[in-house]
């Protein structure tokens, strides 16, 4: 085991047996976990009630749990918040952008963004009917499409299927360098690797907290306000949470003072409870480390397949660099490879058309793993296990 | 203690010596929620991982649960979903509803709507830009003031000060009379009192899930399409889990058939999975005898504190086929008493400027519950045991 697995895997309840590589999908559960939602349920909810809300603090999770993650991302306390579901982040902070920019009219994206963030920017585009445009464009020509017209530059910082990590600084530069408001999704990368939004400049940001984050299912999400910018910002999702005085029940908007503003109804507190667990533990580890870690794994993992696996092609990008905390391969098979491993034991995921797909999240998988996924992966192939009808029929979630 | 009290009551976790008054703010737990959430925890997400979303239904848990609800207000199947907050739900069935009427550009209300529905209008008409108003009147203005500009007319069914409740029929009709969208929210309804949307004929809805329904702090919230305007609907907030094929990764946004275009992010499962154990239980009762149940115990809490606290006025309508599951008062006081009758165990809430608020869910309150009640009332007014500073000193959530 590496350091960090040896020290961290026990914190986490992982079947035997099983090598769990879609920790960038669903985190693992933390054992701490368990009883803390416990916790909440029967000592606060069940005991205080509605009075918890004060006693509890519940009131102040979003923005507790949102400092937290600060430290993971390289922002400062009151710069984020938890609260809702990365898209409707992602909503509240393109509208926000468009609205800081109101002379333009695109939204800059490249085409291999999550489609979720294409989705909600063309939903908003179209909500709003003034003639804004989605650009979509390949990864590589993000920045020569910068132009004037650009109200928001909006990218994953690390690819979905093939872990191709972004040059945040290069391009957060670039995006202001012609005027565009710069947004960041997290997603792939809070938790898994150093992000330091400060350094880079970002004006904006989102994330999630099911994946890196060990959050839980569904886990709720987080954005990130600059702090010089949180006082002009105008949010499009207006929700009492978010008002300057929510218990005065006032007929008018107005906004909470900084990130308060961001939250919209009533965060769900058991949901959030579990995402703070996951958060604490990952504090406790050392962001650099996980990172050389995951590097390490990575390669191994690479060196491997690549030797026994000659039917598999990489996809991720080879210099570790330009690699966030995943490893994807190409094959036409790939969705029946994918379910023949999970059937022994070895859990990635399958992500359209043809990838392959494996995260390393070092604090519970360290050299055992990967070796075990890399048999695995070649005794499938070799002996062609796939090809069974069963593995071919698609589940309504890959 | 009522048939309904004596059956229900040792469902629910209540603390001793406790009388919750306020399930309308925050319904209490249900002793089997700690069971199911625990086993979600650690039997589903602990021990199988991403595979939950298939193996254990988790994909399906919003529009599972919703079903249920439906059954609660007079939907059908397929007519509810659980999704975000209620907030996030009223901006996309506002946003829905003036798609609907393109030319019109009236959001009609009332003053004393829930402040989150006048806010998330207003954010919704500012964001637009298209000369979209926000017309509020008074209740029974607002029949009268619906005309063929009026877009939408979006009422809160029971007054979450007063307890008054709208004639849904009489409403909807008088809306469809003049062309408009009627949109009601259930948040004081559902799980409270007999609702039946068909019947009405209204066209959308939302609601809450952590109020009369049980579902835990925060838990997610739910919306209504009616059937024949599902396919016709267009969403504001288009995110992944909508798309009509959400693990296809297209880039283009396609809404999912009928209600499954209401779903944006992923769904809380942890908070999601404790909703199901309220919605449940509420299940077996019968939900007109709980309206029958929650009116004697009304009648008999008002006619105990009108003889014993004649400080109080009562600001609920008197007659009960007008009021909800909740009997309010106003003293200028208001904010004092309700501490002091939370240090004696009675827990009801304020609400501003002057409203002593008491919620009556009959599943855990029976007659001995109202009869403490009025007595701890009257004794906290006769001895002004709610003159004191600490009483008056106002907590972040009132």
């Amino acid at each position: 085991m590496t350091v960090l697995a040896a020290r961290f895997r026990d914190r986490f309840l992982l079947p035997e047996g099983v090598v769990y590589l879609d920790g960038n999908s669903l985190g693992p559960l933390p054992k701490a976990t368990t009883s803390r939602v416990a916790e909440v349920i029967k000592g606060e909810w069940g005991r205080d009630l509605v009075t918890s809300w004060n006693k509890h603090g519940w009131i102040d999770l979003p923005r507790r749990v949102g400092d937290k993650i600060a430290r993971l991302i390289g922002a400062a306390p009151g710069e984020v918040m938890v609260a809702d579901s990365t898209s409707i982040n992602l909503f509240k902070l393109l509208g926000a952008a468009l609205a800081l920019r109101p002379e333009r009219r695109v939204l800059l994206s490249e085409r291999g963004n999550f489609p979720t963030d294409l989705y909600v920017a063309e939903g908003l585009a179209a909500l709003l009917g003034q003639g804004h445009a989605l650009k979509l464009v390949e990864a590589d020509e993000i920045v020569a499409a910068i132009d004037d017209d650009v109200a928001v530059v909006f990218l994953t910082e690390v690819d979905y299927r093939t872990g191709r990590l972004h040059d945040m600084a290069a391009v957060t530069a670039a995006a202001h360098a012609r005027g565009a408001v710069m947004l960041w999704d997290l997603a792939h990368s809070a938790g898994a690797l150093p992000v330091d939004l400060h350094a880079a400049g970002a004006n904006l940001a989102v994330g999630c907290g099911y994946k890196y984050l060990n959050g839980g299912p569904g886990a709720p999400a987080f954005l990130y306000v600059r702090q010089d910018l949180q006082e002009e910002i105008r949010m499009p999702l207006t929700g009492w949470l978010g008002h300057a005085a929510p218990f005065a029940f006032e007929s008018g908007w107005r906004a909470a003072p900084g990130i308060g503003r961001a939250l919209v109804g009533t965060p769900p507190i058991l949901s959030l409870a579990a995402l703070e667990v996951g958060v604490d533990l990952l504090l406790e580890a050392d962001i650099e480390e996980l990172r050389r870690a995951s590097i390490a794994l990575a390669e191994r993992f690479i060196a491997g397949v690549e030797a026994r696996c000659p039917a598999l092609r990489l996809v991720s990008p080879r210099e570790p660099a330009r690699r966030g905390s995943q490893v994807s391969f190409a094959h036409p098979e790939g969705y029946a490879i994918v379910q023949a491993l999970i059937a022994r034991g070895v859990i990635g995921d399958f992500r359209a058309p043809d990838i392959l797909r494996f995260g390393i999240a070092p604090l519970f998988i360290g050299e055992a793993e990967i070796d075990a996924a890399i048999g695995h992966l070649s005794a499938v192939l070799e002996r062609r296990e796939w090809d069974r009808p069963e593995y071919r029929k698609r589940a309504a979630v890959t």
